[in-house]
């Protein structure tokens, strides 16, 4: 019973607070607009050239074993933060089980991964890096050479870091800077919520209000709508919650058993960080192996397995509009120029 | 004899010009600077909203039949317009033989491609996108019909080229009107032959002077140093043109039999399209199938199988500081936004 207590908490506030009308909205109630600025720890501030850094490395497909892979190939900003696939191709053509999650407002989000493996986006950037299915570093040494390699790499680590600075940590630091800038506010949602009337449809209205009766809410809330808990501790549900639906075997959603994998704890089979809805309709396909191909199918699927609901076309359209007005402004970003080495590649001519 | 008639008719110019001195040397001289245009054929005029859909187009993996392989993939327009790899990787991890061209300052080449299979960057970009080891799309209707799900693509085609303006001729002539704006002026070489005399350290100008007595310009002449011929009409070479040497065998040079591939004309064995040297010093590695691993083995290469000459490790340095003076400043860009579909991905769940 543990799993749905959120939603019996979030269920008793709403219930308490009545009916729901734009006007006592808070940001801090259960329809928060995305906040300005997204949190940083402590020992990472942001400041420009750390974020400028940051771009880079996300970037470079230096970071990979063969020069391929950049973390923009699966987390592409061009496009929504993913890469349009069911499952990412890394190096040597691999393909991994888990379906890219955007990283657009991934900053708000109370773990990474969809298993919740790494705490912040510190911890997340130094994963892909040496996973052999995607950049394919041998470890992070590997990764550090490489980029010593190119002198005004290691000229703008000291810049930012300090003497020594070229090192993974300081690596991961400059990338998840870069990567709290990736916000999308100004959503339609979010001008509603701030008091503009004519921002939402009356269909997309209708669709809030279904989500909130039909119980979506009790876990996708919050300001990225995927549970609102402090930084670093994580919102996690089982997927199926409920059991036993033709979905299951339909869209293979029990093989891969979510954050058991990372904690190897069985009481965390099939537990999986919420997904954010802010872009949703921008990130087919969907569930943690991509197999769900469409947001009008993810969100009946959901219902079924997650509330038990068997929702009506009409219900189902109500939500896929209202979840598309959860499309925020994308920033305008500037390339990054990488740097290289004159005379020579630091890519090995044939990688293993 | 023919393919050497360029290197005869180059040297007795230069010859009857006398020594060369900055003062002397007007852009259409051998030692132009690059113009600040490209020229775009008749049909094909760059307009703002063209190039900015050729923009798009050029990032976008979708164009590949599993969603991962971008004109930008092998063509980083954030690095040097190449991969940094001898041989680029398509989709699924294939690999072809040739290594990726820069696309900078492609609009200048006489022909596109190494054997210069297309007259000009339209016939070029229509290429890659069904090539089986590079994007693998199996046919341009496939690569239209996946755009044309795209409603904004579309409507973004119309905008730009008039009604049923969705077609792969447009495509190309968009993705070239991008192109002809990747362009590096304002290099050291540039402002030196302007008159800055201070652009040029000593050991770069001995490097000018060397090139020149060496005969490397015969060939390596133009404003892109490819050779000054009209558009389309092709600046080749045969490489080695003085077979023999240990490096035949050392770095593979004439298995991969170049021209001949696209004409089948046994007159063309070997012959190549002559590489540009703007921004040499960063596209390592070298020679069309990248088996050169540096710039200065790459010039101690092509002295001896091009030329016949053994130069010194001073001459090869002054060389390789001169080539050097040909980085230019690259185009601060803004990145595209890809336009998605709502609720869906157009890009397949496996392709094959």
């Amino acid at each position: 019973m543990k799993a749905i207590a959120p939603f019996l908490f979030l269920l008793s506030m709403i219930l308490f607070a009545g009916p729901w009308s734009p006007a006592s909205a808070a940001p801090t109630g259960p329809w928060p607009v995305l906040p300005a600025e997204a949190p940083s720890p402590a020992d990472n501030p942001m400041t420009p050239a750390k974020i400028e850094l940051g771009k880079k490395l996300f970037f470079d497909p230096r970071v990979s074993v063969d020069g391929t892979v950049s973390c923009n190939s699966c987390h592409n900003v061009m496009e929504a933060g993913d890469d349009d696939r069911a499952t990412s191709v890394g190096v040597h053509g691999q393909r991994g089980g888990r379906s890219s999650p955007t990283v657009f407002n991934a900053a708000f989000l109370s773990v990474q991964f969809w298993d919740g493996r790494a705490a912040n986006l510190e911890e997340q950037a130094k994963g892909p890096v040496t996973n052999s299915v995607e950049m394919g570093m041998k470890d992070h040494t590997v990764v550090m050479t490489r980029l010593g390699a190119i002198p005004a790499y290691v000229a703008e680590f000291e810049a930012v870091f300090g003497a020594g600075g070229l090192t993974i940590d300081n690596f991961a630091k400059a990338v998840a800077a870069y990567e709290r800038t990736l916000l999308t506010p100004d959503s339609a949602y979010d001008r509603y919520i701030k008091g503009d009337e004519s921002a939402l449809s009356e269909q997309q209205k209708r669709g809030m209000q279904t989500v909130l009766e039909s119980g979506c809410i009790a876990c996708h809330n919050g300001a990225s709508f995927a549970g609102a808990m402090p930084m670093g501790q994580g919102f996690y549900q089982k997927v199926p919650l409920i059991p036993g639906s033709a979905y299951d075997a339909k869209y293979d959603l029990t093989s891969d058993t979510g954050r058991e994998q990372a904690t190897k704890n069985p009481a965390d089979r099939n537990m999986w960080r919420v997904a954010t809805w802010r872009n949703v309709a921008l990130t087919a396909p969907y569930f943690h192996n991509g197999s769900v191909a469409t947001l009008d199918e993810a969100v009946r699927v959901m219902a079924k397995i997650q509330l038990g609901k068997e929702l009506g076309d009409a219900q189902v359209a109500d939500i896929v509009a209202f979840l598309g007005s959860l499309t925020g402004k994308f920033p305008q970003q500037t390339m990054p120029r990488l740097p290289g080495v004159d005379g020579k590649t630091v890519v090995p001519v044939d990688p293993k």
